[in-house]
């Protein structure tokens, strides 16, 4: 039986807000969504990697305004938004990381690009900025990505928005034709940070990682807690070594965040197209495509997404 | 049987200089060990934790002109200094890691501020540097820093330290009578690297892990190929699920590590008091305290380390 080229992603485990409290959230979210997971099918579809395909999803993510990721990340706590992600192919072990850049809507293209680049897997800071725009990323006035963040703004005009939650990270992975892996992930990181905070969604073993022998895993939530587990590799050594199937393995690993006071999710993918989506949080934005079937997607806590 | 408290101490994995290519290598690196071994275990003699015996031994690490850390680091390729650190606490798994500080010489003391500070687990370029600044942390003028990195030099006089290696990361490990671990990691990283890049000694889960009830990890070389196989949490994994014993997941993810291509080298010690010192390079500073006992220190490749 062939397995079909399978294709995950979501958009941030956290108190989803209700249709009363933020009308505009479930479609803006589901529309991301939506057109995240066109993305990544018109990669797999086309033949293409499983690395593409998660960073092609991302890329819509990042530019959907419902989540904390690219334009709608959130901002601060001296008011900037600053951006961070990271993605790894499961075959290579390849990775590319960026934290903390500013003025580049699309962090996962600049991590895509240090991936590519080889000299190094993770850049910080004005360095990590400065080699954006050296490999051509698109650059955007910082002003724009504040602007466009949620909470208090200047203008009553914005009112609604200052309603809506803030969300969470974005991330994808996927399964190729050929069998292989990725993952990626991106976030504006939490609201009101401080300035240089490095999220987990940067930090490969953390939020994010990949290997074709197990699994491939996007987490978000409460960054800290997923550092100081290492929660993506921890999934993947349970599979490794200690003989968990990939939800258990996910679950046993949410535990361990919550052991710690932490809360978030997670999805995760393996070779033969298995998936999981837990999250300990009132609900996480998700998404699954199985190349040659209807996309399904779930935004509010009470949707239920048959895998 | 009362196990000791115990430190190891290393100053970086690579090609040691011999005697008759650098005469003051082997001194300067001896005398560096056994300052780090004694600043720990005054700690740990007078019944300190851990976490503070590993910061004050790295801090003598960072002073130490023979090592790539704090003074003595290399610089990055605008001829810059920029230093990295994390350390971790094996009994409730907090972390401090810093990235890109510029004008600190003793990024370990910013780690463990961020560490005490509980807001994050990491912060990377000018805001972690800002954040070191507002904790006390000492400041020393950058320029200082650039006039102690190994390499070519503008004065003549200098012309002896241009031909010493440039050393590599510094690092400690230590067991405490209560029992609790933790473990600490300070680099210059590679040299001649670009502005913003993280090391794996600043990634928690790569160089740097602790975990009372499996081990406590500092781990040196080629950076990128430790992030890329989160060497220090993949140690841990097999501990915990893939029954190895100490020595034996050390040297299964350093040749997981070799696999990529990429060589280094780490210490390692567990609850009962078991070390381990694999390297795949041809040597790497290190030094043994059990507290009670003489200091054992090795430097070049010939000699040995009875532990």
């Amino acid at each position: 039986m062939t397995i079909p080229a399978t294709l995950l992603v979501h958009g941030g485990a956290g108190p989803i807000p209700d249709a009363t409290a933020n009308p505009r959230f479930g479609g803006l979210a589901r529309d991301g969504l939506a057109a995240a997971i066109e993305a990544g099918r018109r990669v797999l579809a086309g033949g293409g990697d499983a690395l593409t395909a998660v960073a092609a999803a991302v890329e819509c993510l990042e530019d959907c305004p419902a989540f904390n990721a690219g334009r709608g990340a959130v901002r601060n706590a001296e008011g900037d938004v600053e951006l961070d992600a990271a993605l790894m192919e499961g075959s290579r072990a390849r990775v590319g990381a960026v934290s903390g850049l500013r003025g580049i809507a699309h962090p996962i293209a600049a991590a895509r690009a240090l991936l590519d680049d080889g000299r190094h897997v993770m850049l910080a800071g004005a360095g990590a900025e400065a080699f954006a725009r050296r490999a051509g990323i698109e650059t955007i006035d910082p002003q724009l990505l504040i602007d466009a963040a949620p909470g208090e703004r200047a203008s009553a005009a914005d009112a609604e928005s200052a309603a809506r939650w803030p969300g969470d990270t974005v991330g994808a992975v996927a399964l190729d034709a050929s069998g292989a892996l990725a993952a990626a992930t991106s976030t504006g990181g939490t609201i009101h940070k401080l300035p240089g905070r490095v999220s987990d969604s940067a930090l490969v073993g953390s939020g994010t990682w990949a290997c074709d022998a197990t699994c491939a895993i996007s987490a978000t939530g409460q960054g800290e807690y997923f550092i100081r587990t290492a929660f993506a590799h921890g999934v993947h050594a349970l599979i490794q070594h200690g003989r968990r199937d990939l939800e258990g393995a996910c679950r046993h690993m949410l535990s361990e965040v919550e052991a710690l006071g932490g809360h978030g999710g997670c999805i995760a993918l393996d070779r033969l197209g298995h998936v999981a989506l837990p999250f300990n949080t009132a609900g996480m934005p998700r998404g699954l495509l199985r190349v040659g079937e209807p996309a399904r997607i779930a935004v509010h806590p009470e949707e239920t997404l048959r895998v």
